[in-house]
């Protein structure tokens, strides 16, 4: 039985996720869908390579995960097959595999399912029977021409100088927590003098966030080993405006 | 393994679907339980008979679609089962399978389990058990009394005149795109003068989402095979203001 | 195959719950994940126990329940496993399982999984291992120490005079029903004199929402057993501001 799981922007609203499901288990009746996320904001490529790259590591061995999140559905832009050693990933050419595609080097494969398809709707026509196709071992049916120059979003790391490390917010999660580039190996806690965003100053790290003071700002290496902004049961997204895109500076001591 | 999809207006905050989903596991535990939607607005049937018309078709032979929307739960109308074809259909007798119905001329029968029910949720007491029954082929446990007219939605078509079609809008989805009720066959994009919706004019087809100049509405086929109004990775709702039951007319040259 | 409910506040927009899935299958591929509720409000602890309250009893036995909303994650408190005669519990030991044990004397044990774990997001890295275990029948490598005197939340019933019943909101659902801590054991329909919330005074119950005069507040015993104040087709909550801690008072003739 193949895992195959969904990540999407279309929220649970339409039909758009149920119809793929619909097609999934027409081709392949034993498939377990997940649903992975179907809350992803509307054609947001960067957060959706985000919450991929937040989850797709703890699937077993053979999981195909499916990401349909494309401000370009119908452009002249491929579907694609990405192919690494534990994983299949689908979906559109447009960055949503960065994460994965920097991971190593996995062969990258346009998707070929023999027939025209509708310009308006690629995860119901052309994803989701590429994904039951491959879960049935049925790969001639589906990949197509290589795809030597897989497009990738930018996601430059931090700046590393010897006074510190300058970062950016990447993330802000449902609970308003913002989630940084800078990574734990980046940091040593020992020597932190402050943490600075938006005109705050965070003394040092806490280990968790019932550690967090409540109702100010704290920061600590969360679930993805990345530097967090957080508030202790409150939202640092909302009380602090802290967003997206926000610098965010480590000083050493 | 039967495959049984569920439709309500519940969201996912409450206990309302997961006690539908123990109910079901309780009667037939191999069921495959799919989640279609449980974003409908709140007693919305109309949305909710447009949303399974999306998703129905696409699902293997012997599917049963549950969809629980009723602002009159607990009235003296009955529970249903429609039997096309290919599908059965579980629900109120409200209207919400109106596009079914439509579709040719299903047997329809009451929903009888043979005990009196909660007056206040069908779903987990009346639907979910006839879905599990139905499951495991014990028809005789849930059909009652055939429904001779069961309840239709007013889903007038659009109007074909010589100078064009006057239709409406009878979707918006969480992109913010207006889907209506003029069908990909009444339309000839080489005759199209314009597309014509609040007081804005569209000049003609595009084929996908990505054609729509930025920032602009376009209007295309899309994949309910419906004429759509849309603006390029935006919401023709949000931008244009564009709503369910506002007027839309193609002018011929 | 053993049935895994997730309930957290998690929200589907995230990484959050995918990983837990992933670890589960990682662990136990055949497990029969099921989505209970991905909408409890962040941190709101007594919100997810009257949702849980609202739906395990209705799946099949040995289904294991796990619950992740902990505003003190990573804090001293230890996770929790609850044995009933029926079920799995597994979820933080702050009171989220408060109705579960109320209702007999379960056994509650720590979860130790043997290694050190972050101390961010136990969902991922001790709830959804030790489910995936439990699922196995691998108890030993979960159960820890004895819970004697787990958390209870404050869940003070009403108080019943010779006049009538003072009792309170307790949970607002999906549709702005305004649920109350008042059982229909407690109940005489037929003593009656009106029931008052908010200085608004309801005549009686009536026995279905559809009952209810279109725009006016009314009683009934909703699906829970609970006496319930809703708007026919509409919003107790939004249209006359009723509020969980509310209080309620049924007053006898």
């Amino acid at each position: 039985m193949s895992i195959i799981t969904l990540c999407t922007d279309f929220g649970m609203r339409d039909s758009y996720v149920a119809s793929m499901k619909g097609v999934i288990l027409g081709i392949d009746p034993s498939a377990n869908i997940v649903d992975a996320s179907h809350g992803i904001p509307a054609h947001d490529v960067r957060f959706a390579a985000f919450v991929l790259n937040g989850y797709y590591r703890y699937f077993p061995k053979s999981t195909i995960h499916v990401v349909v999140v494309d401000p370009g559905v119908g452009g002249p832009r491929s579907g694609m097959v990405v192919e690494t050693k534990g994983y299949l990933f689908i979906g559109p050419d447009n960055g949503v595999f960065t994460h994965v595609l920097r991971e190593g080097h996995p062969a990258c494969h346009e998707i070929d399912i023999g027939r025209t398809v509708s310009g308006t709707f690629h995860g119901r026509d052309v994803f989701a029977p590429a994904a039951a196709r491959l879960s049935l071992k049925r790969d001639s049916m589906v990949i197509g021409k290589r795809i030597k120059s897989p497009v990738l979003i930018d996601a430059s790391g931090p700046s590393v100088g010897r006074g510190g490390i300058t970062g950016e917010v990447i993330h802000i999660d449902g609970f308003g927590n913002a989630i940084t580039n800078i990574s734990s190996g980046a940091i040593r806690a020992d020597r932190i003098l402050g943490i600075v965003v938006k005109g705050h100053r965070i003394k040092g790290l806490v280990g968790t966030y019932e550690q967090c003071s409540a109702g100010t700002l704290c920061s600590l290496i969360d679930s993805f080993d990345l530097l967090e902004i957080a508030v202790s049961a409150g939202s640092a997204h909302e009380r602090f405006g802290i967003d997206r895109g926000d610098r965010v500076r480590v000083v050493w001591k």
